[in-house]
């Protein structure tokens, strides 16, 4: 459906993480090796914090292979902390407020996967939004949404308890109106402090998604590789699919789990939805 | 706030009515007259009936005046019923849901004015749609959503009626929510075969709109006026302000009252909003 | 590089051809079975002849798979001649003057392939134009400029004499700035009543080119065929690669070689390039 | 035809300068008060100088006002020198290509104005392009050829006497194809050291130019003024229009002259075209 990209650390040149690398992420809007879709050319989006603590986002509807402005920015802007996503529709309008990352105050959000009956239960899982966070949709996909319901349910103090609610919630609503594996996703999101990504899918058979090895490490064993020798030692990324051409810089993230990336530090924890309470 | 043309009668080149008059549709992109704004240029659409029951629409996120798909396809399509439509946003999202004519079905859908207070009612508002026309909702606008409430309202039984109960419940949860004039509205609809068009504000002072006077007459009055000229006996416009440069062309729809052209006949009706029954 | 198709016959409905085919040009904008790219999608345009004797051409800078505009119009158009071509740039910009089919009075041109070395001999080639036709160009492709060095050698008297001169200018110029091969192409040019298609490259190993066979004896073959039973006696198609998945529709058309397609006649020619007397 | 503004001084936001201002660029989009138009919709685009020697270029094809990319953009990106430009476009194609401002190596370069008669004489300027240079002219607008004919002759070593010549070059080849008054331009060149602005018609009417009072002595008399207070005391701006509401701020650029940039330097030097020696 889509593939993306996070990263942390040291603040870099984005083209050194979204264009430099072998199968780069342009490459994979083209030539897409792991995903469902070969070309992901519906739309694409960076977010990056910068000297605020509000990260900007750009985004636009053509394909990103061919996108002249994210080639000059990318090559212009430096970051400690961002998001870049390639979108490949499975129908919604090919709109920017349909591309990732979707952005409330602080905070990112992207999402690779879909969730099943989508159409059906849309409605439901809409009105499950907080009123005060209602209007702030834009667009139509069901990863905004997705977001929305996570921040309605506590994703600002807790993210991943309330992503955990939002699988729940949409887990039982799908179930409830008859669909039978509701949710599939690789979602990231950030507050430009802490970067965590999640793996998971109703049917134990998740999209891909990867996290970078320890640099330090791979710099003693690769000291020639581009992408091993741009980053910093506290450089983290995690990814749909793998850049470059050193295998072991990448480990896949478990089904049903997340990671949880502060600083150098990176965590991989065990996922699963949450029961929400029922509303009345 | 966006300005707007409906034409029924005997197929015509639409460049005829969209490009062609003083004063086109196309200058009032740029150089609005009566409108809020003088510039139109978050986008435009036109909708319209040819070989099929169902209309074909076009639109584009860029201005109409520099767009060169809508000069062509202008020029070479024939049509005996059609929506023109040029918008300016007041903040939502420049994108192609965004753009009118809105369709479902038979039916076009186009709407120039505002709901104020818009994003303080939009969930309850977007709550009263019908569940099963919800996830047809794409965009982001009032205009839109007056349209699926108009739907949910029985828009294809009863047009007339629908709108009032669609006012109707605007205002009602305008007020109820402590808006002081919830609605403000032009608004043109139809199906193929008829064309209803309301002028109507809770404040009683609507945006401009004019029906065009019997072609018949003004031709022996003008003989050499290319607008009159070119349109057939059974001509009908509806336009947010005045094409071609004889005013005696055109007649003001008064404050709350709509026109109903069906084939050559144009009659004006009072128009007042109607309650909804209290949904449980 | 690019994939089009070209149709002369009774008037149908574009989608008949553009969509509804199995691997279908927009089929092929995704999943290109033949051409050097699998995907085809920087931008694409249509032209097609109808009540005038202009043809209208639309174009867009998007991929044409999620083109909603392109999907409305090739369901609302008849013509009984229309290119369609998608483009899949070699670099040059993605905006609408390098779409084609490129027009010029009553001419469409489309084209796929290229010139090598074009950076190094566009200027001379670009002074090869005629004056009076020189502010006529808008892009910046290759394929526009054929097109006008075409015009200027003579293509509205003679069109395959101008092609020829036109491929025999490029390569000599090519040749004589250290060019090795200067000429790869399939170009199809037509005015409303005649269509020409050339297969030619220098190194004499051209791009894919088909053209169909007698409709109606395949009428009798496959009478279940949706591509087969849509097309009238008369129709007749040139195409990059094959539409539908009767292969016995298809003919390819030979290397260095071109096809006259008149009503529903379809001749077979011979192409090589020709001298272009030197200029002063 | 155009409005723009060049920014020279300590790092600021680019927001600070675009948006911010009454009667911003933003503002002049819709609102232009001294512009042939009014609108200004047809494109924008900005250049700054960042980490590199090169500087980075944002072009868009739709209007600046409602521009979200662009909002995001000016309001995370620092920059110690800028060009912001907002199209309106005489004819030649809304595309990224024919958006200002445009970039040869570490040179930037914008335009208001027009060629008389540029098609007629489009060719023959053309040719007059080095060769070496020809083929990265993208676009079709005359503001881009008078870059690329600076360029040729000699910007990057002596920008005043190249725009002299480019100047005399276009007005003796007007003038001997018959336009009366071939020139109309106020035009900004900067290489990221140093920015040069010139104003000058073949008529002596030449478009609105104004460049900023020291604003160290505006401090002292308007130290409540935003504008004023955000600029450092090197800080040069040059507009096609004044911002902010302080007419003080504000000192017209004469007649056939050019003002030089230099840090905190502001020189204005007399501007008069240059022969060209004869062609062979």
């Amino acid at each position: 459906m889509c593939r993306w990209l996070a990263y942390s650390g040291s603040p870099i040149m984005l083209e050194d993480i979204v264009y430099k690398p072998d199968h780069s992420l342009i490459d994979q809007s083209l030539h897409s090796k792991l995903g469902i879709e070969t070309t992901n050319g519906d739309g694409f989006g960076i977010g990056w914090y910068g000297h605020h603590d509000t990260p900007a986002i750009f985004k636009e509807i053509g394909p990103a292979w061919n996108n002249r402005n994210l080639r000059e920015l990318t090559s212009h802007l430096r970051s400690r902390m961002f998001f870049a996503h390639i979108r490949a529709s499975t129908g919604s309008a090919v709109q920017q407020t349909n591309c990732h990352p979707f952005r409330h105050g602080r905070w990112l959000w992207m999402h690779n996967g879909m969730i099943a009956g989508f159409h059906q239960i849309r409605r439901e899982l809409a009105l499950a939004v907080s009123p005060g966070l209602f209007s702030c949709i834009e667009g139509s996909t069901d990863s905004e949404l997705m977001f929305f319901l996570a921040l309605s349910l506590g994703l600002e103090e807790d993210p991943p308890g309330a992503v955990a609610r939002m699988v729940g919630l949409v887990e039982e609503t799908g179930q409830r109106n008859g669909v039978e594996n509701p949710m599939q996703m690789t979602v990231a999101v950030c507050n430009g402090e802490t970067l965590w990504a999640f793996r998971y899918s109703t049917e134990g058979r998740s999209r891909s998604l990867f996290h970078s090895a320890d640099i330090e490490g791979l710099r003693a064993l690769y000291p020639g590789n581009a992408l091993v020798r741009t980053a910093s030692d506290d450089a983290r990324l995690i990814v749909s699919e793998p850049l470059g051409d050193v295998p072991e810089v990448w480990i896949e993230v478990p089904e049903a789990s997340y990671a949880m990336v502060h600083r150098s530090r990176n965590e991989i924890r065990p996922f699963s939805p949450a029961a929400v309470a029922t509303r009345s």
